[in-house]
């Protein structure tokens, strides 16, 4: 029925289709349809299209617009966000694992992060990073909650508090581990950039 | 000492200024310092400033940004979001008590709401009204639950749960009675537009 | 054990005999030993009986109630609420997907909402539709939370306490996917209007 | 202005007005505007007519509807219930403090309970009584938690959840402390009888 | 290693050991290495002895003890209860399945409860029963919550809390599931009766 | 009210009876139409009787059981079982301030506690001194949470939960400040004693 | 008693007592009674001895121990560590409101952190400061979550939660709003350093 | 590349490496590419080295540090933080399942307890260890919550909460189950002492 739904979309002049929360067994079958198709094992997403799909770091005629993660496990929700930035037509400068327990890392961004017109900030456990990030950016930041961790981290609620409670005044928050939202929102403001 | 630093502030150039959650008596004796001031007695709000005053309905070269109330117990809420908005220099569309318990109310308002850029929607008790609002207009919409209401509604915490969870893609959330919060994000998002 | 008793029920009168949350393998062989069956694979009901079984939207002397889903996911919930309801001879009249996210799916279904008696609703993640449904409607809507969702949807606290805090006045709740009592309890009222 | 709203609705036609959450003092002045007005302390609810109004044990051409509580604390949950259910034309049959510690009480109220068509039961602390009396009657119960109580009453939440997973079949649940909304459902379900 | 503590304790001349918790695959090596065993495969308890060992129901110097259950799901529990009495050498008047859903059963079983000392009820769900019981017998109910249900029952939380908050002054609390803390408890209490 | 059912308890021939959870000020007036009369002031319990009084540590002949609490915060709470103990005929040891945090008081009072038959331990914070005690005693401790403390002490839900999840075997627990609930039971248990 | 126990403790040797917790109108009262008072208005803590009193920053044979804010409103509790500290011998060096929301005061301040031999850092809202500070410092940081803020702060829980979920190694918490304990562990940490 | 890291770091001259929370597969092929390794299959960690590598309770020229349990199931966290502690050149004294239930087991491992600096206990259940253990000894105690227990455990809130609120004053609490942290800071903390 995917299959049905996407080719219907592109029959009626989608450009591309974006399919998210798609294990990679499915992806394989759907993709054989489709002249172009990317999948992203980890973010799960597929994007299918009648002609070439660009890489999220690779075109776009909006943005960029920063996706971050604090550390190596929230790139699978990371990587939701910026495929779907990508279907929009956003660019995304990706930036990994600049969490707070190494200050430098987030530092040595600054520049990068200046440049971009949005932020999508993934992070998991203590979920700090939106707040950090927000102090150096005038930017809206939209953070995701990421469900990694353990004990405490009571499965993405203690990030999804974290975030919601940030003292800078340019955090929005979306449900945990909802990279398709971060990424739709970002891509929604970046849009606007454009017709500047 | 908020005198002082409004004062600072002012000298050193800001056409005006907004202090937040400020009592009905200090912000008599603070106005009283500033040529021009206004204050807003449920948001709690003064803005105080050297030239003259819009409020929010009024002026603003950005926007319109739609600040949405579903009761009319959200309206304390929704008022500090509009007037940090007009702070900001954007214009403010306000409709009040649209809430999904009488669904003709928004129906009837979709046509200003689309023609708005952003929206900033207060809502307590089950908080559905960012969501049905999302459904119909294109654009990002920050939600605000309020901690109005008794029992299930858990002081906010019902309505903070229902905005992260929503079905529609283009909501955001930010804290609790966080008016402030909701209207400079819509702000800094609105104001993006204008350069077009 | 179930077979004994449904055929002690059915010898002591019983027109047909229901049997909830019954995986699809024992289901097939209690089936084989009556006359008439009907299994329900995703609401994992039986109905046996000695007599031939009423699909939900076919027959029933009572009704119609409306048994209605927000998402595709919360059918199994839904299915449920309509086998019970078709065991209790109340016609349904069963509408899918016309969740907030997309208004006019609601919309376009009043006229039919307009001739039931009751309405179960099924719904998950932010759980808006019963306050937004029970807007249009001058009757008890029996709203059932369904555990579908991640994240904040909090395994289905989160479409409870919006339904519990509901600004509608005719919305009452029963457990997280308690499918069974959601549609026993619409038809214990359904079933008092034939009497009319 | 609630007395502008209940005059108009009486200039239009309205038989009765109930007005909910009133205190004593505005109830008093806003009494004084019509012919004949009954106010109830501590249900805290006003109504007001210009005609004569029936006290809930009184009159009302629908029902009986019971409407119990398990002790002396959740009565003024239940007199809200029982104003709304008078207001709508409903008989009431009130049955007080009859909670599962003292077992005897509610047995011997068992013949009156067989005579109602629905039942509101207001119960805080352990909230069990709307579980045992669904044992007994085979009618819908609309259970109200009361937020009476201490330490693991948690505000009315443990009895919410009690009576949200009761075994009984017929419990239908509404918010901590929803006098109101108990009534009003309960009132729609017995308007339906009195048509046969 | 539980092998030679269980040789090692009755060596040193205990009666009778009681291994609770443990699978029925090292049950069955375990029981190989004693004279005398007994494995409830539901109450997963093991006992071992040197002598003959009684069944709950059989024997016992002290008690009668009455071991209650709600549902057919709370069995598991009340078994490792009554195994920890029999163990003790109290013994055990067993009552199952009569929870309020039905009331005539907990009232048909009335007679034999007031013969008991104690009572260990478990009960999941809403957990009302050890309330209700309580009103019909003078002496201390040790209730056990069990995690037995779904939704809102929050794996055993909701029947806890509603055993907290029991209206009635003879009830005290285990934690969820705890069968053993229930009968032992019991036990102690049932053990100083004999010495009268 | 409370005076005419205290005189009608007495007239019926009751020994003694309690009040619980009175204020000083109703207190006094009821102490004036008895002969005897005894007033806790921070336990808020009024005795009244047409005989002596017994103090809790003077008479009884059932007990003793030993009142336990870990700070001078959980008193009022101990005495509220204390006098409900003496109520019931049963003769109190009371030992205060003996919390985990100046280990030494607790094991200065093991030879005490050894001659009581049950203990009741008042405790907040952390709640961890019924376990501790329970360690030391053979016998059945009831375990009152108290609700002093703050921050992660939750209002004694903290040592609910620590008390629940107790290692030794003879601990039970009722609600939070149940002063009287855990004098009851340990009276209830404490009179089985005295037949031998 | 208070005074009493001061003066013994006093009288026995002890160079200075700490009291805690103390309004203004005792602590007047209490000071007049010794040679050597300091009573810290916000930090509520009298420090009363028989020879001078050091201020935080002023002496103190240990340390220093950098005592941080993130905003102003955490000051009382990191007033009630200081006092703590100083009263233990041990130097502390002040950082006030270098929260996360302006990045750079707290890189301002880096020089002076580095210098410390341990961290007390008092956070409400989203409490992530104590994990940035770590960041930066090779030595334990005792995290004090406050209960200031509003909304989804929880009164403390989610400041708790996050330093308790801290990526840096170098963090332990103590209870909320627990300026002396905080203040205590900070002390006992430092003063093994002088004996270097 | 966690063999490419570890690599890297002993070639840049770090006499050891430690790898946490490692299968045993993987282990035992990262352990092939280095001269020495040792591997803990309960705590799953790893340490890799160039030169020899002393067992926790061997070398260390730092401590000793306790590293305590409450009971068998607590060990795999307790041997984690061991493994830290000894990869940190700190000597490590053991001691294991001296929980309360079994007050005698703490009170003969006192004098141990009392040569040593600092102390990590590990407690799941009610978690009250901690907090006896540091009425006993004048240093610092890290307590570290397990996620062991059932029920009312929470997995592992409730030993959290109890130690955050414990009334000793110097406890400090980290993540649950975090033996890594838990060593790392009190290896910190001992690491001070050896410069005496």
């Amino acid at each position: 029925m995917i299959v049905e739904i996407a080719e219907t979309l592109i029959g009626h002049g989608a450009a591309e289709v974006l399919i998210t929360r798609l294990p990679a067994e499915p992806a394989k079958s759907i993709s054989a349809r489709f002249a172009f198709h990317r999948y992203h094992p980890s973010a799960r997403t597929l994007r299918v299209a009648s002609r070439a799909i660009a890489a999220p770091a690779e075109g776009g005629v909006y943005g960029p617009v920063a996706v971050v993660t604090a550390g190596s496990t929230d790139r699978p929700v990371a990587a939701e966000a910026a495929e779907t930035l990508a279907w929009m037509g956003v660019q995304v400068m990706q930036m990994d694992d600049i969490g707070v327990a190494g200050p430098q890392r987030l530092l040595s961004r600054l520049d990068d992060l200046r440049q971009c017109q949005v932020a999508v900030v993934a992070a998991g456990m203590e979920g700090a990073l939106p707040s950090v990030l927000a102090g150096h950016v005038p930017y809206p930041v939209i953070a995701v909650p990421t469900s990694v961790g353990y004990g405490a981290a009571l499965g993405g609620l203690t990030p999804l508090l974290t975030m919601l409670t940030s003292c800078a005044s340019n955090v929005a928050v979306v449900n945990i581990d909802a990279g398709f939202k971060g990424g739709y929102l970002a891509g929604l403001i970046a849009r606007k950039h454009v017709q500047s």
